[in-house]
């Protein structure tokens, strides 16, 4: 695949103007906190002091991943599909959190092992019917990843909005997240896994195991696309290759858990800019998600406690976004509202 | 005034029920973090599995503190009076965000030192032009904080809906506020007073010294009613006053930062059952915040170095409460849905 350059948002008259007009609302200075940081990153990727936020969009990407063969989940693979007909039927998390917020939804078949047929409303993208296990061979083929990638480049080109949230769905994929970052990082296999959808104490250490012992026979992949196409999902390739194509367009991407800052950390690696476009929506109670956030110096809005995937963070993270563009957008200033703005001493 | 009693929300087979409800949708269990805990604190509040949250509202509550001698404020005390005019403008940041979350917002003027006149949009509430300088005797009379908290008790009544968000303005009470968590605590001045809207690290000091001077000097004001009269603001008592009468009432009460906190802290003093009812919208970046949650084993929602008061974090974090209540009556269930709910092994 192509990979797009990615232009820094990086412009220094522009940034005053935004620190300016932030410092210049009638408020205690840098009192806004996280949102005046929002404010000011949204205004960034828009080049303006008077940014928006219209239609935004959240894309859930599924797929299925032949390391459940190792025993790594707490759910059965089955539950891959029987969760995207749930979204098809409007009874997921995320469905609930994006009609609350008027945020589009789109589903994407990257790679469920079922059978779909042609249903309305879930966009077939299928690369194969599931990766296969990596834990003996690579997940994919160079050219599978290069399709995976292509295709979530292509769906952007659909998404009318600037602001755009990446969800995904597919047992087995927290497994995926972590060996890409114990390849890419080479922080400890301990480091990077988790529970999951719920793992015992025990499943968690074999799980370790599992991703330590991938890595370690795939040694010689550690380009960002070989350990993509080695460890990766077929939602996650096709993440990155979305998440590229949409920074190139300049849209606010939203990150939200483990899974989607595993992809985002790949695309970080082949374009470093790219993370000025991203929005870190929440910290994951998933273990590996806070040193994966770290090793991105991403800084999350939201503590909440979230770790159950599906692009849920992104959306619920939604209101703070409109609420740092409407103070910027909407407050009066010091001076428009004839508010002293000087100490008392 | 009269201290209605607060009855605790427990009940054993609605917490059950509610439990049950919240496990049985399609997400791992546990997975939706602090909106589940969420989920389960309003619905014991409403006594139902299917709980609604119905016209939420904030008072804003404006007052003057003669403490501002001392010099313990960045900003001079005509801010009050000018920030009281952007609210009633619609220019400040409280305004804002009630705007794009749909919260009806009021405006008291509980003893602010300025004649604003007859003025709509304002509820003239004033109890005096400001309260005394608690440095050398108590802020108000004991009549004058008996008026303060029935106004308050009073103002719950024209509200309509079931969340209540709390709100403030008012230069010079978070020293206020600190000396009240001093007096009530007995944890050191310094971990109870903060930059308040901005002061230098000489300022804290001063401000520190201030205001364990004045809980030394009235040392013998150790009730909960005693320190309200001897520190508090005028709005802080009034919010006293609101609180317990809209949990008599079974509201779900929103807690902003650390002057609101200060309130509560008073409240659940007189009556315990009243924390129930409380939603901990953040943990402000105002330093005594934190150790005031703790006092009251509050569990914050946001954390995102909100520190501008106003009511601001209490209006922010609404759509969480919104989707708390969302997710508990929309989501599908695993039976409904047709999900596998078993492990893989």
């Amino acid at each position: 695949m192509f990979i797009p350059s990615i232009q820094a948002t990086d412009n220094p008259v522009m940034a005053q103007a935004l620190r300016s007009a932030i410092d210049g609302k009638t408020k205690p200075p840098g009192s806004l906190g996280m949102l005046e940081k929002l404010a000011h990153q949204i205004g960034m990727v828009q080049q303006t002091v008077r940014p928006a936020i219209v239609s935004p969009a959240l894309i859930v990407f599924a797929g299925d991943h032949g390391i459940v063969e190792e025993k790594i989940s707490a759910y059965p693979q089955s539950v891959t599909w029987q969760m995207v007909e749930n979204f098809l039927a409007g009874g997921a998390a995320i469905n609930v959190f994006a009609r609350q917020n008027a945020c589009a939804l789109h589903i994407v078949d990257a790679g469920v092992n079922h059978d779909f047929g042609d249903r309305a409303g879930l966009l077939n993208r299928k690369v194969a019917a599931g990766t296969r296990n990596f834990a003996t061979m690579p997940a994919m083929t160079a050219e599978q990843c290069t399709q995976a990638m292509q295709h979530g480049a292509e769906l952007i080109q659909a998404i009318p909005g600037n602001v755009l949230g990446f969800g995904e769905m597919g047992i087995g994929n927290t497994t995926s997240a972590a060996a890409i970052m114990h390849a890419l990082t080479g922080l400890p296999a301990a480091d990077c896994v988790g529970a999951g959808t719920g793992l015992s104490r025990e499943g968690i250490l074999h799980k370790q195991q599992v991703v330590a012992n991938a890595v370690a026979y795939h040694a010689s992949m550690r380009s960002p696309l070989e350990v993509l196409m080695t460890f990766g999902g077929f939602e996650i390739a096709m993440i990155v290759g979305a998440m590229l194509a949409a920074a190139e367009r300049r849209m606010v991407l939203v990150i939200d858990g483990f899974i989607i800052t595993s992809a985002l950390l790949v695309a970080a690696r082949l374009q470093p800019a790219i993370l000025d476009y991203c929005v870190f929506a929440h910290c994951s109670d998933e273990h590996g998600h806070a040193k994966l956030l770290a090793e991105l110096h991403g800084e999350p809005v939201l503590h909440m406690g979230l770790r159950l995937g599906e692009g849920t963070g992104a959306v619920l993270v939604l209101p703070m976004l409109q609420a740092a563009v409407h103070f910027l957008c909407e407050m009066a200033t010091f001076e428009s509202a004839a508010v002293s703005n000087k100490s008392a001493d």
